[in-house]
């Protein structure tokens, strides 16, 4: 007969058995990745850029014509894109003279699913 | 006969013809109120407390029970909740000697709406 062998008691901790919380919260990593992005849609103008690449019909939009819909220069514009771009919220494409922008969808949904509630 | 009233014209631009986009941006004042809400949760402990809040079993959590899962002073927690609270996305009530947190879900949902894509 095969001996049994004891497994060590997992460690647990009295925090546990108590909580009266129904779940863990976010881990750690993806709350910094998430509340980084976040951050990047705090600033009304970025909010409206996203909110138009995102409802935009053939998905990139020259950053020509994101400057008239929003009220701000391109220099502005290129900036915000650019801080939406690090967070990952955004993707970006030279054709021509100009850089073409885009939503990164999987993104978005994630942060959308970081806001659903019981 | 009643005389036929011309209307006057309506003040049409340019822009309302040609644009590339599906749509307006997002209204400059929504745009406001939804990138303050958005830049509350751009910091990993209060984007925690609200995921702990949203999916709290009982609605309302003690603010003394959250300071263990986001491993933060009672004082640095009450703190974010301050900022949480001041967006509009969370709502306080004092019992007993503790104050309690709960979620605005149609906050949230706002902010959900905003990260649609087409």
């Amino acid at each position: 007969m095969v001996g049994v062998k004891e497994l060590p008691l997992l460690d647990r901790t009295d925090a546990e058995c108590c909580t009266p919380l129904a779940l863990e919260p976010l881990p750690d990593a993806d709350a910094h990745v998430l509340s980084e992005r976040f951050a990047a849609l705090g600033d009304p103008v970025r909010l409206r850029l996203v909110s138009l690449l995102a409802n935009a019909e053939g998905g990139a939009v020259c950053v020509c014509d994101l400057t008239e819909p929003v009220g701000r220069s391109q220099g502005t514009v290129s900036h915000h894109l650019k801080v939406l771009s690090n967070a990952g919220l955004v993707v970006s494409e030279k054709r021509g003279r100009n850089m073409w922008y885009s939503i990164v969808p999987p993104a978005l949904e994630a942060l959308r699913a970081a806001l659903v509630t019981r």
